[in-house]
């Protein structure tokens, strides 16, 4: 079984895995107030866009239990200082902005006071974690054609059941496989430098018993060459107009050696990743990182004090190398319009 | 100035940097025995191919220095004592061996007593010192033509002062323009899973004072499709008579990105790499390494416990993706025969 990265705990606080002490540690935390889900937002104990929206909105509901004896003005306000509280803990974060939006409409288009207001509010939470699961679901079964039985399939970063409220993105066509008997083995590229692939991938599959093999990042050209990799399954961060994609670092040079090697390259990913505003990758703006990600690794220093380093944590794939972008509402090509 | 990775004490002991403590402390050991010289070379205070076979010459001249006194057959069973005990290190080193046997025969050669064979021995060892410097300076020379003002470089692993008794193979070009005078910056991959680049190479770098930049692996892809590399130099354990090589992990994959975006692609060794009983690269044998390598770090794991990984140490890039391999005979093209 995949692993349920959120769910609501018996008392109503939002129950996470805390993934900063993966893989070391399966700890599951139980965030009874908004203050508590920043918090682990901000620390990275929950990360993954879609899994930081979802846990935004389930937070604002777990902080406003207390007050649901309120009258609803005084209730309103104490919702938009937690929505406020609760955006601020990462900024750039879209899901996190479009979720707490969706919870503030939704309570000031609904009738009543605190209780009336709470009940729609949670509903309207679970909603939002339950899309995400189905959303997930699509994308596996649309991704199901491409994993025949006996796959290998090589993936980048983390993009299953602990970045997502479901069954991941990429990763979701390897659940589907699973569940349905399908044989398929996946190479995890570690991805360096915060090694989501080592710590999150490597942990999940396990924990799903299903086979996975993980790989430094440098190793996947000798595999394609040795023709033990069937396909390339990567997600993305963002989608724009003509189809070229910004996802992780890394992310470019597989899609580069799978058109060498003549392996089909996908990205799998929400529609809601399409940002048709954007005509091509060049327009992406690439976060660069602080270079102690690289040169500092669990508290020691693996490169010279004071080393130069270069973190750019998105590299961007034109659209000419990918097979086809698999998404909930199939497998597309681009180009791409907001609706 | 480039480290020197190895040198006499004033006593006449080896004298190294200890490699294991680096980058985190530059700490110089006197090894004044052969017992002391193998353990240094079986826990890698020593290590890069030539610069063991360099410890083990003059490793066996220190520990000889007490037993000069000797006559002849007590001094030379006492020499083939050490050098099996030597050679035991780091038994596939192959280097290591030919060193060894080069300084037994040289005392079988030679007339006298314990003195006279201690002087000549000295001597010898001096002497395979300093054609491995030569060696790493006539690379450094042929090389030279390919670095234009200005240059950018990508390198991987360590392939400098730290692997030679000199200035490198394939840093060598890069240690000379920079004595020239000429503008030469290099990208350094950090090499999973050693981390060979940003422990040793980023630091050998920044101590001869040579502009530099640290990346992880999955990096260089981007950096090339910027248009940021202007060539990619790369070292070589093995050079197949057709000109196939076998290299640290991830060399092939640079191979194939520099092919891609048009980079040349250079592959810098001594001459006295070329395996020319070895066809092609088909039959180089590959180690494979311990999964504890990928799946440990400083002494955490940064997996979960018992991870299935994979640590090939090598992969082999075939000769049509090298622009040429600078060697200390000059800028060869395969085919190679022996001499």
């Amino acid at each position: 079984m995949p692993i349920q990265a959120i769910s609501w705990s018996p008392s109503g606080a939002v129950r996470i895995i805390d993934q900063r002490a993966l893989p070391e540690a399966e700890i599951t935390r139980d965030l009874e107030s908004a203050e508590a889900v920043a918090e682990a937002i901000r620390t990275l104990q929950v990360r993954g866009a879609p899994l930081i929206g979802i846990a935004a909105a389930m937070g604002l509901v777990a902080a406003m239990r207390e007050d649901r004896s309120l009258r609803r003005p005084a209730f309103l306000g104490r919702l938009q200082e937690r929505a406020t509280l609760l955006g601020a803990a990462r900024p750039t974060a879209v899901n996190l902005r479009w979720a707490l939006d969706r919870m503030l409409k939704t309570a000031e288009a609904t009738a009543g006071d605190g209780t009336e207001l709470w009940d729609r509010l949670r509903a309207e939470a679970t909603l939002i974690w339950e899309e995400d699961r189905a959303m997930c679901r699509r994308i596996g079964e649309h991704g199901l054609s491409i994993l025949t039985d006996g796959a290998n399939v090589l993936t980048h970063c983390n993009t299953g059941a602990l970045a997502t409220g479901g069954v991941g993105t990429a990763l979701a066509p390897v659940y589907l496989a699973h569940e349905q008997g399908r044989r398929v083995h996946v190479y995890v590229d570690e991805t360096r430098p915060l090694l989501q692939g080592s710590r999150l991938t490597a942990w999940e599959l396990l924990h799903a018993g299903i086979s996975y093999t993980l790989i430094t990042d440098a190793t996947a050209a000798s595999l394609m060459r040795q023709a033990k990799v069937d396909a390339v399954l990567v997600g993305a961060d963002r989608i724009c107009a003509n189809g070229d994609f910004a996802n992780k670092i890394g992310t470019y040079g597989l899609a580069v050696l799978a058109r060498h090697h003549g392996v089909p390259f996908y990205c799998a990913a929400p529609w809601s990743t399409v940002d048709a505003t954007l005509a091509d990758g060049d327009l992406i703006p690439i976060e660069q990182r602080a270079p102690g990600e690289v040169t500092v690794l669990a508290g020691r220093s693996i490169a010279p004090a004071g080393a130069t380093a270069l973190n750019p944590a998105f590299d961007v794939t034109p659209a000419r190398y990918v097979t086809g972008f698999i998404t909930d509402r199939g497998i597309l090509q681009p180009p791409f319009s907001s609706e």
